[in-house]
């Protein structure tokens, strides 16, 4: 290997922006190649369909198991076999609970009984479904059949039971009553049943997506008083996908587990609500009045209780064994058949779901016709790709997991990348995962131009951020969870990214019945601009993965970033230690007796063990080897590799992400094998870096700590050789 | 003059807080003395009269000119002269505006008559009295009847201005509706009549003192949807006190400006309304929706407007002269009876005033009560005692400031402090005013017991400012406007405090028909224990200036807290620059357009004038020469001096306060002459340090910065010269 041809590529390709001129990854005459076939591409993509498609497969509510989720796939199906594609459907055997009862209802001091129903709206024939709309529920919650008195927990996160515990107040035995927002919703019945509670209730606040936030629906795109947002409630930062097969497929013959046995069910039972039927629960709330950042948008003043207000809630579910109908279309590359490049979406939605999947769905396939169009005219992709449409990823991410689950072997060796989309609407151009992939999603963002406003995607995102007072670079988010990159990147270490337009499409029609088409139409993408956008970004994204004569892949931005969140664990270490020194301080000064109003129940602070100093050299000892095999890497020129190298050299980066998870995964949840990114164990959906580290600190389990970063130096020590070997070709 | 002694008593005093046998000012022969007799002051205070005075005081409303106000200072007199006290009522003739006709009307798009009209509750029969309840309104407004369409301008105060600009929208020729707090209420009607508006509202948003904090009155004591918070309008940080007087004593026969003529009256009509009357205006408004952090606690999405709604304001007055009756007790000093300690607290209320200022007043009374006793058993004050019981503050800080204009000669040459206080109620001690007097608060506030905790006010205080991350030390604020210091302190240069308890009291009875006896005995300070805390301060604080040796002013906790007002201006100056420099490169960069959703309406914004580097150096190097002439001050023994030199360096003490003064004032508003504290401008009771160099780099008047700079430098020049000479004795 010679040095020099790759750094001027990468700098170049910084320095042109829109007039791309050069690709990381190509060849001088074959980045000329891709440019044109990328503009080819987008020259093919049509708003037109992603609107009627929208149309066709948003008409009917779809959730996993329904007639029309399979007829959907099955039109999928249809329309890539049209495009050239080679089709199959794989079909999961999961169990999903579909509600039977629901009551929930004020039995003291007053009497209500909750509606649990929406109101259908003028001018949204899709509202008016009655029967065949989804009732609203939290999928996975246990039947249950309680009574006791209500507790107001503001979301119902970590903080929220620290700040009860500081006013007094247990939760044991009673009902909670929980906000939407703050956390994953998963978390809150779990952190409920921790701390003792019997039930669970959600509702949306009107100050977090109704009409404090904006005119309601249909008036607005905000939650009107009867919207209830469903969604799951398994608890995935265990493990997501089937709950009765952890880890391995649900097939039909597969071994499950009991339902009793298993550990993603809740553990109490839990139902969503509107804030219509939230207020006269919330009203009926006496005791200490909610601290300030606890209250929401109800005229009312919000106590915490416990009681006088009392309630009664009781669930039952129907627990079915349903197909999950994955559509799988795959076109073989030319040059590399075994060489994969992943790019999926779910169809399944909660009810419509025009924006939540539809919107994204309708994009991926826009996008995978205009490539079969090339296809057809002989512009193939030399690595195969694979198209994929999930199918019940609303209830747990569950057919990509058992799909993933079913394919491990075979897509540890073959994948490249998946690149994976959810909801869309009008905005900003947002992509998180591998950071690997930070330059080429970066190059690829000069290359598409804003709807609106004329420039390039990513000056209008880079525009956003400054004025949000953020980075100046194109940065890329880490990834916890929430769609269905999950297995890829946490479970199976394929690298992964996730993206999305958004930030100027806000409403509060999240998993209700209101996420309908002509809702879409009127606040999140009229004429599916961001659509063709989303269709051309990931589509070159796809073209230059598949085309790319050596992968891609970039490592000083990943070596910033991971140094990064080291940094932060370190500052948050050192934060702590002062935070738990200075508390103690006031615990033996009396200070929160002196300052306590006594009128005001008092519960005095206990101290708390002093943050010891943790070793963190081994990880930034790893880091250190690492920048240099990494500056190596980076100022070689790749250009003059024999094929045969070459190919090597794509078959050691493809394993890159894989080095990064262990065997053992993460402490109490196996599932969970990649050491620098995890969904948080106590956020849900919201992401911890550093995950092993993080966490342990985080829970003051000291120990843990100190072990995890031997794991973490470990593993950044099996990188870094894989770095170095990839050096030596 | 030698060294060393006071420094040792300083050290001694701060060390030993409760257990105190030192007292700044006083030899250790005195100091026991005074010990002894602020111990027998103690003893003598009495929570029941405190009870049964607010009682007699808050039976009927008693507002400026009202037959019980005149009842009222007529009986505060005689209960003075009976402690021993000479008497004397001193009256003016002010301008008082009676509200004849308050029409405020929807016209448009449909119609509401607002109520303008508290509701009675029960278990509090102050709150039917009918007609004698003032009807709220905002004294000082001009009269007017206008029409138009309105524009919600959340608290109406500078930055919410510039708000409007970036989002397009222009209040001229418009109504405003603004919501109370965010500033001085005077600062919204003059803000919105700068802009262009015609009208304006005021109204109280559940979310600042209604629902939203608490249960409302009478479940709870917050504001109830009848409940209007009255208040003058008039352009205080102009001058306050008679409109029609500015700066000279408004007798009876005195020379007064034409109505027409008195700047200090609005501009435009305003009046203040409940969240009930305001709630179908606010409904009314469409537009865009307003900023996150202008939404109240109303169950509507708020807009900004303009319209479609439309309102109809109509307001007059019977513009009155009602005589303003100042109760002036004072008690003969036996060895300096030209060196006075004021003490002051108004005795008018908009209404009943049980908390303002009746609270605050039978504190003052039970104060001089005690110390009249202890005067009839021969332990009279050295120094001699002024007793105020101001009429007219609620309009203006009117009865103090036409005193203190009557005989500001006298008082320049007479005046050792002026000690204010006003509401009080159950908490933590707040003291503001001269820096020069933080040490001897701060050992006296280490001698009050609080009556809850049993430690000193001063550590409890201490323990709060700790859960709050604010300081270790005791310290005091430094004070703006909105109580009858400002006259003292700010006109005459007289060294200045103002004391109060609170911070457990909170609620939203503040100037409506709520703030009665039986509210403040449910919710503020229930046995009058902080009464009797609040007279065990100020009371001791009078005495310790009474009999002092020496002066007991400070100089190093001066020059701290100088100092740091300067480097606050410094850092905000170059945090201005960097923000300006950063705002015009994105200006240059498009990044607002790019930003910007073209849904929205956008208004580009303009570049800004650069900030150019101001020089400080003549304050900093007066501050340096100022450090070391203070600390040949502070170290200096004067227990030694001879009666003589002493009396001389109490004299010069005495002048201290009216060396920060200039005769010319500050810019614009000649009233206020004091170069370190003022009320802000666009802030109104806000207060602003180092004013004159601080508001013109808040208004980017970069030329008169520099101006000012120099006149703060010189008046530190010749503070300076004071304490040199005073260094020579």
């Amino acid at each position: 290997m010679q040095r020099n041809f790759f750094i001027i590529l990468f700098v170049t390709a910084i320095c042109t922006g829109n007039a791309q001129t050069t690709i990381t990854g190509f060849t001088p005459d074959n980045a000329k190649k891709e440019i044109a076939l990328e503009k080819a591409f987008e020259g093919k993509l049509s708003a037109n369909n992603l609107d009627s498609w929208m149309q066709r497969m948003s008409a009917e509510p779809h959730w996993v198991g329904t007639e029309y989720g399979r007829q959907n796939a099955e039109w999928i199906q249809k329309q890539f076999k049209s495009w050239g594609y080679d089709t199959k459907i794989e079909t999961y055997h999961v169990l999903f609970p579909y509600p039977k009862i629901r009551i929930l209802e004020l039995t003291a001091p007053t009497t209500y009984k909750a509606k649990l129903t929406p109101a259908a709206v003028e001018g949204d024939k899709y509202t008016a479904q009655g029967d065949a709309l989804l009732p609203s529920y939290n999928a996975f919650s246990k039947d249950g059949d309680v009574e006791a008195e209500l507790v107001f927990v503001n979301y119902g996160v970590p903080e929220d039971y620290e700040q009860l515990e500081k006013l007094g107040i247990d939760v044991k035995g009673k009902i909670v009553i929980a906000k939407y927002y703050g956390s994953w919703r998963g978390i809150k019945p779990k952190l409920a049943a921790e701390k003792g509670a019997i039930g669970c209730i959600i509702y949306s606040d009107p100050k977090d997506d109704g009409y404090v936030q904006g005119d309601v629906y249909p008036k607005g795109p905000f939650k009107n008083k009867t919207g209830v947002q469903r969604g799951s409630v398994m608890d995935m930062p265990l493990y997501p996908g089937d709950v009765l097969t952890p880890g391995y497929a649900a097939t039909k013959d597969a071994k499950r587990l009991k339902r009793e046995d298993a550990p993603t069910l809740t553990k109490i039972p839990v139902l969503p609500i509107s804030y219509e039927d939230a207020q006269p629960l919330l009203e009926a709330l006496k005791g200490q009045v909610a601290p300030e950042t606890w209250r929401g948008g109800l005229p009312i003043t919000y106590h915490i209780g416990p009681g006088p207000a009392k309630v009664h809630l009781k669930l039952e579910f129907d627990w079915q064994l349903v197909p999950a109908h994955n559509v799988i279309a795959t076109m073989k590359g030319t040059d590399f058949p075994d060489q994969w490049v992943l790019r999926g979406n779910h169809h399944d939605a909660w009810v419509h779901g025009a924006s939540d999947p539809v919107s994204g769905m309708v994009a991926l396939m826009e996008e995978a016709r205009a490539i079969g169009e090339l296809a057809k005219n002989g512009e193939k992709p030399k690595r195969t790709l694979v198209y994929c449409a999930w199918d019940a990823e609303e209830p747990g991410l569950i057919g990509s997991t058992e799909w993933v689950e079913d394919h491990i072997k075979e897509l540890q060796e073959k994948a490249v990348a998946y690149i994976n989309t959810d909801g869309n609407g009008r905005g900003f151009l947002s992509a998180g995962g591998s950071h690997t992939l930070q330059v080429m999603v970066s190059e690829v963002a000069g290359t598409v131009t804003d709807p609106q406003k004329g420039v390039s995607v990513k000056e209008r995102k880079i525009a956003h951020n400054r004025i949000d007072g953020g980075s100046d670079d194109f940065e890329i988010y880490a990834v916890g969870s929430g769609s269905d990159y999950s297995p890829f990147i946490q479970h199976a270490g394929i690298a992964s990214l996730n993206l999305g337009y958004g930030g100027e499409d806000s409403g509060g029609e999240y998993h209700t019945i209101y996420d309908t088409y002509p809702n879409y139409k009127r606040f999140k993408d009229p004429d599916f601009a961001y659509g063709v956008a989303l269709a051309n970004t990931a589509g070159r994204i796809v073209l230059r993965l598949a085309n790319a004569d050596v992968l891609p892949l970039e490592f000083e931005q990943w070596h910033k970033t991971v140094s990064s969140y080291l940094d932060e664990i370190m500052k948050e270490t050192d934060t702590l230690r002062k935070t738990v020194e200075k508390h103690n301080k006031m615990v033996d000064s009396n200070t929160f007796e002196l300052a306590a109003d006594p009128k005001e129940p008092f519960v005095k602070p206990e101290k708390e063990e002093a943050v010891p100093y943790l070793d963190f050299a081994p990880v930034q000892n790893q880091l250190a080897s690492l920048k240099s095999s990494i500056d190596t890497f980076e100022s070689t020129d790749k250009s003059n590799l024999s094929p045969e190298k070459r190919n090597k050299l794509n078959q050691e980066l493809m394993q890159v992400e894989q080095v990064l998870t262990t065997e053992k995964g993460l402490p109490r949840r196996s599932w969970y094998k990649h050491q620098i990114y995890a969904p948080g164990f106590y956020t849900g959906y919201g992401v911890k870096t550093l995950p092993g580290v993080r966490e342990a600190i985080e829970q003051k389990d000291w120990k843990e700590a100190q072990e995890q970063i031997t794991v973490l130096a470990e593993t950044l020590e099996r990188f870094n050789r894989h770095i170095e070997s990839m050096n030596t070709l």
